[in-house]
C-alpha cells in the first residue's frame, strides 16, 4: 500500500524517459565516484548503481576528456544521464554534443554572460537543466547580499538564475538548493517550494559516511518529502554510492512514499533477547539485499512477544533457546531450528513473492 | 550556536538528578542489551553507554532475579537506571525497592487493576513512570476498537492510561507511544503533544540494524523534534547500544538542538576527487569518537574546491595529489603530506580544543 499524501503539484520535466515532478513517483539518483574519463570504471559503477536501484546517475565532468567520454559511456548504460559542470560552460555545450540527457550547472561557478550559449544547446538538444545551487559555491552577488550562505542566499540566487533561464524561453528546469547545514536546506526548500512550480531535487550536501550521511539525509529530505516537497533526491554519502541507495529507498519506505524492497524490522533486543539477534539481522539484510519486493520482514528475539509485537509483519521469526517460531501475519506456522532460521526465511519469502511482478511503485 | 525554535512547553519530570521536558535540553537515553541478571556485564555495558553520552539508562526486568539485581547495579553506576517491565506488576514493585530511578510499564500488558499499587509504590519512592504504549503491544480495548495499532490508537491508550494514574494523584509522568511504522509514530506523537502537556519520549520502535535505524529514527524523530515536540530521546539499533548514541547525537547534531561532538562534513567524492575520501573519514570518525566539543571539521576531495566549499567548517583538509591544504575558516593555513593528514587535524584540534570547558548543552 502506497501511502497517498498532498503532494505540492509541480511541472513535468523529463531526463530520457523519466519523469520528474506533477505526480510522477519520487525518482531515486546518485552519481558516479569514478573518473569519468575512465571509461570503463564508470561503466561498471553505473551498472552496479543501477542494479541497486539508481533511476538516474550523474558524472562528473571535469575537464573536455571527461566531457568526451559521455557519448562512449551512454552506448553502454541504459540509465539516463546527467552531465555534472561547474567553471567551465564550454564542457557543458561538449557533453551535450555527446548526448547527456540532462546537464547540470551551479550558478555560482559559472558566470551569467556565459550561460546563454548553454541554454541554447540544451533546448536544441530538447534536455532538461538542473540549476543547481550550493550553500558552498553560492554566486557573490547573493553572497554579499545575505553575508552567508543562509536559506534566503540560496532561494535568491536559484530565482535569479531561474529568471534568466525563463528569459531565454527555457522552462525545462529542475532545482537544488543544498546544503551541509540540515536545517538550512530544509528552510531553503520550503522557501522555494512557495515560489516556484519547477520541480525539486532534494539533498544534503557533503553529508559524511554512511551513517552520519543516513542521519543528516533522512532527516533533511524526510522533513520535507513529508510535508509533500520534492520530487527526486539524491542521498550523498562519502564512500560507495551504491550506499546512497539503500538510504534512499530506506527514506521512501519510512515514508510509505515507494515501498521498494524488503523492510526489515527486528527488536533492539534486551535483557529477554535469547538469540543473536545482531548477526541474524546482518545475515537477512545481506540475503535480501537489492531485492524489489516490498514485504515486512520481522526478526524477534523472543517467542513470547515476537510474533504478536510484530503481527503486522508479513512474515518473521521470533528466537528463543536454540530454535524459533516461524510465523506469518502474526501466527505461528512451525518450529525452526535456530541454524535453519536464515535458509527458512528465504525459502518462505522466495515462495511469497514468486510470480508477483516486480513493480518499482 | 544552539538554534532557538519554539518548543511544546511540557511539564518537568525528574528521574534521578536529570530534568525531562519544561524546556531542559532533550535527553538522550538507552537500554541495555544485555541479561541484567548478569550484573558485571550490565554494569560494562552501561558503563561504555554513559562514555558515549547516554544520559538515563533502562534495564529490562525480565524475572525475580533481574529486578533483585537492580541494587547492585545501581551501586555500580552513576547514570540514572530505569526499570523496564512488562506483564509482571511485582518486578515492578521490586525495582522500587531496589532503588530504579524510574520504571517504565507498558500499558498494553499490565491489568490496570494492578497498577494501582504500583503507582502508589512509585509514588512513595518519589520516582517517576513512563507510560510506554507500543504499537506491537496495544492494550486489547484499544486494539479492538479500532482494529489495528493506528496512531488513534496508540493515543487512546495513552489517554486511559494518564486517566488512571491522575485518578489516584499521580502525575510524575512521560510518554511514549511507538510503532516500527514511522509515519504511525509521527501521527500518534503529535496528537499526544496537543493533548497532554506530559513530557514526551520519542522512539520508533524494531528500526532494525544500524542503517535502516538510523534512517527511520532519523525520520520519525527528526520531524517531530524539528515540530518542538519531544523531550528525551531513544534510537532503537539491534546490536551494540553504543551505536544509538552515535545516531542520537548525530541528530540532535543536524537539527542544531544540542551540539555535542563534532560535526564532520565530507563530500561524497566525485569524478573530481583525487584523494581516498572514504578512507580519511572513516579513520577522522574513528579518531574523534565519543569526543563531547562540538566544532565542524570538513574533509574535502579537491583543493579547488575544497576550502571555499567548506568554508563555515572551522577546520579542514582539502586533499590533493599526496598532499592537501588545512584550512580553517575557509582561509588556508598549511600544505601536508597525505601520510599526515589525521594526525596534523588531530593535533590542530587539539590545540583548539584545549581549555574549552566541556558543555554538554
Amino acid at each position: 500500500m502506497v501511502l497517498k499524501r498532498n503532494r505540492k503539484k509541480t511541472k513535468a520535466v523529463f531526463i530520457g524517459p523519466v519523469q520528474i515532478g506533477a505526480g510522477a513517483p519520487v525518482v531515486v539518483q546518485s552519481m558516479t565516484s569514478t573518473d569519468t574519463r575512465d571509461v570503463k570504471a564508470t561503466i561498471s559503477q553505473i551498472r552496479r548503481l543501477v542494479r541497486a536501484g539508481c533511476e538516474l546517475v550523474r558524472v562528473a565532468v571535469q575537464d573536455g576528456e571527461a566531457a568526451a567520454a559521455i557519448g562512449a559511456i551512454k552506448q553502454s548504460i541504459t540509465v539516463p544521464l546527467i552531465a555534472d559542470i561547474h567553471f567551465n560552460y564550454r564542457l557543458a555545450l561538449e557533453s551535450i554534443r555527446q548526448g547527456a540527457d540532462a546537464i547540470r550547472i551551479n550558478p555560482g561557478n559559472i558566470p551569467a554572460k556565459h550561460l546563454g550559449e548553454v541554454i541554447r544547446a540544451a533546448r536544441d538538444a530538447g534536455i532538461a537543466v538542473r540549476i543547481g545551487v550550493n550553500s558552498g559555491s553560492l554566486d557573490k552577488t547573493a553572497l554579499k547580499k545575505f553575508g552567508a550562505p543562509t536559506a534566503d542566499a540560496l532561494v535568491e540566487s536559484a530565482l535569479r538564475s531561474i529568471e534568466l533561464f525563463e528569459s531565454l524561453g527555457f522552462t525545462s528546469i529542475k532545482l537544488s538548493l543544498k546544503s551541509s547545514d540540515v536545517t538550512a536546506m530544509i528552510e531553503a526548500y520550503r522557501s522555494i517550494s512557495r515560489k516556484t512550480d519547477y520541480p525539486l531535487h532534494l539533498g544534503v550536501t557533503e553529508a559524511g559516511s554512511l551513517v552520519q550521511a543516513a542521519i543528516k539525509s533522512s532527516i533533511g529530505i524526510g522533513v520535507l518529502l513529508n510535508e509533500g516537497i520534492g520530487d527526486t533526491i539524491r542521498v550523498s554519502v562519502t564512500g560507495d554510492p551504491v550506499q546512497e541507495m539503500q538510504v534512499a529507498y530506506g527514506i521512501l519506505r519510512a515514508l510509505g512514499i515507494r515501498e521498494v524492497g524488503p523492510d526489515i524490522i527486528s527488536c533492539p533486543t534486551c535483557g529477554r533477547c535469547e538469540i543473536d539477534l545482531a548477526v541474524l539481522a546482518r545475515k537477512v539484510e545481506r540475503a535480501l539485499a537489492g531485492r524489489k519486493e516490498h514485504l515486512k520482514v520481522a526478526l524477534m528475539g523472543c517467542v513470547v512477544n515476537g510474533p504478536g509485537e510484530a503481527a503486522e509483519a508479513d512474515i518473521g521469526i521470533a528466537g528463543g533457546h536454540g530454535s524459533g517460531i516461524l510465523f506469518k501475519k502474526g501466527k505461528a506456522v512451525k518450529r525452526v531450528g535456530e541454524a535453519q532460521f536464515v535458509q527458512c526465511l528465504l525459502e518462505e519469502i522466495n515462495a511469497m513473492t514468486s510470480g508477483r511482478e516486480e513493480n518499482l511503485e
